[in-house]
């Protein structure tokens, strides 16, 4: 492997990578002054594509949107092969400098110091529209459309802008595009020979573990479902204990056995109950009916669903149990996005040369990356947030770390050629 | 003990006692067509107070109203001794026909019989103001002014319209009320033998065993807290199981252990979560923060007392065992209010004559009697209601169980001259 690594001043890395996400934090680029709030077709998400544009301009990369508005910048004629690099710029309502932005940030250092070490490595960025749905609802949005896994109802139609409710298609035509050729937008990836995406891990567990660096080898899969209990709704102070049909206690039974099924599976699998609805909701009423949802994953598909699978049967047999009616209703089932072991291997090997603390590890979040993983061999680097703590003004990320990732990814895109 | 039920026409009294509960269910009695909705000071309350006039000055009762809209009827000058009957008569937002309309009803028809048999017996009937707080947000209302259990401030000024964010003093003035006499209100009760509520049961617990009549003999004390628990949010698909803090396992665990609690506990202890909130409520994030209700009653108070004590350490242990930190609140603690012995065993024996299937019972849900019972010897006589539904449209009664009712209270009261 090629010792990239030992000509790289990592520090002049960080400041740049620090100059750019803290411009990119100010009023100019966001709609709000509390928190990063940009998105599509907004004013301050067109500032934001300028940005990078100028930035990237300036080391001679040639750059364009695609019909929606993803952003596209390489070193080599468009059809050409090169590697491909990026994230996405959009940001949640109430977010923070990092989520995404420091993704392109760091794509964009890579960029740099591969035109300033003379490296010629053929590079493309790529930053994906709307990975948070803040703008329409949908996550994934521009890396859907890049992989085609849309309709073109659901952009005429279906799409609507969360602000005023138009279509995803006139808001695209409004802003200067032309949905009608969205088609033409899976050209972004012709010619890829690879896919790297940087991010933040979004969990707390490479500070935990005190690891600078996370090597994904693979991008969870998921099961969100709702589970709804019928019981019966009575007055809390005057039906005795064993006339209840009182569906909170399926709700608490099967959150305790979730987490112990999901324990038990192991191999990096999760199970989460965040939202409760209780009806009526009265501190003196019995519930009549009560709503969970579940988020269960991992990286293996047949650990994660059989804990589903587990945890639905036992809310239905508890429920019966207790006189009740459990009933569960999947909203949406995705399988994991296995990455390409090459790439992660060569990560791997990059990331041990640094001599900095690193781990092979999955994502547990949703990425852009899922909707290019199936056309480009891809992999991805995490770099730690403070506390875990994403989505929100406090997040906080390292720029020395984000030096760290673009050095690694530098090195192994040099390595794979 | 008088044979008075041998000469009761127990189906001219049923028919009596529906005719009046379907006439008070009629357009000029209720704000909204699907349901019953009457409360203090509102058009349909004031014809209703209207109808129980006319149908007690037909008998001769003097009918009056207290300085804040009590209705109070008696066939002895005021202040002479008489027996107390009565309930109240307005009703939740939602309500439906029997709920405190069905126990005035009753004792209209206890004064009826009263008066037709030619018993002679001093009864004074009272409909109570405002018991259900639709109007002002305040339970027991009319029954606090009369039992002092308010201040003038809490009139003035705290007590506010629901409708309209005006002062309970505001609207009882603009009704022709003298809320500026509010404390002799407190003579409603003078010179009072005894008291008999007849209300709904509102739960199964008759039904579900078979019994016509419940005669109780005391009504629970209680305890409402909140129990707020701290955990960490954190992303769903992204923090393994033994890295979080997710607060909804200590809700899941404390809803099992209060199962367990209340049902070790006994004596009619019960033990509820009514409303549950979790914060944020999504899908894919542990929650960062979780509240729970807790209502904790019985007709003993060492013993939900003890269940609230328990429950409350409990969740406090968990929490810290799992690394959380869980806090308890109270909202409002109120004693068993214990029923008169004398009364009580004399409706027993009155209900025993009928020949009909009754039990002894406590009542788990709060009455204007829990005003009364500390100054006038009291208990309260329940009939069931289908399938234990109530403050809702669909709440059922039978005009049997309630003639049945009116002539167990008529025996009794005679029997306690």
């Amino acid at each position: 492997m090629a010792r990239i690594g030992a000509t790289i001043d990592r520090e002049r890395s960080a400041a740049r990578i620090e100059r750019d996400v803290e411009h990119l934090a100010t009023a100019d680029y966001t709609l709000s002054s509390e928190a990063i709030r940009r998105y599509a077709y907004t004013s301050v998400y067109r500032n934001t594509l300028d940005y990078f544009r100028g930035e990237l301009e300036l080391i001679g990369f040639e750059v364009s949107e695609d019909a929606v508005g993803t952003l596209v910048a390489g070193n080599r004629p468009r059809g050409e092969p090169a590697f491909g690099v990026g994230s996405h710029c959009d940001s949640n309502r109430n977010g923070g400098k990092y989520d995404g932005t420091l993704g392109v940030v760091t794509a964009l250092e890579v960029c740099r110091l591969n035109e300033e070490l003379g490296l010629g490595l053929p590079l493309r960025l790529i930053s994906f529209l709307e990975e948070e749905g803040s703008g329409f609802g949908q996550m994934l949005l521009g890396s859907r459309i890049v992989a085609q896994r849309v309709t073109e109802e659901d952009l005429r139609e279906r799409f609507r802008a969360t602000d005023d409710g138009r279509s995803f298609w006139a808001h695209a035509q409004e802003a200067g595009y032309e949905p009608e050729r969205w088609r033409e937008c899976a050209a972004v990836l012709d010619g890829l020979t690879g896919w790297i995406e940087m991010h933040i891990e979004q969990a707390r567990w490479l500070q935990d573990t005190g690891n600078r660096i996370g090597v994904v080898d693979a991008i969870a899969g998921y099961v969100h479902a709702d589970v709804v209990v019928h019981g019966r709704g009575d007055h809390a102070g005057a039906t005795p204990m064993d006339l209840r049909l009182d569906p909170t206690l399926v709700l608490a039974e099967t959150a305790l056995e979730l987490e112990r099924l999901a324990l038990d599976a192991g191999r990096g699998t999760v199970g989460t109950i965040g939202e409760i609805e209780v009806d009526p909701g009265l501190i003196n009423a019995i519930a009549s009916r009560v709503r969970f949802s579940l988020d269960i994953r991992g990286p293996q598909d047949e650990a994660y669903r059989g804990v589903a699978r587990d945890i639905a049967a036992y809310a239905a047999r508890l429920a019966e149990q207790r006189g009740m009616h459990a009933e569960l209703t999947e909203r949406q089932t995705l399988a994991v996005t296995p990455l390409d072991e090459r790439i992660v291997s060569t990560l791997e090997q990059a990331a041990s040369e640094t001599g900095e603390p690193y781990r092979r590890m999955h994502s547990g979040a949703a990425h852009d990356t899922m909707c290019v993983a199936d056309r480009i061999p891809s992999a991805m680097v995490f770099v730690p947030c403070k506390d875990g703590i994403s989505h929100h003004p406090a997040e906080q990320a390292e720029p020395a770390d984000a030096a760290l990732a673009a050095e690694i990814v530098l090195t192994a895109i040099a390595a794979l050629q």
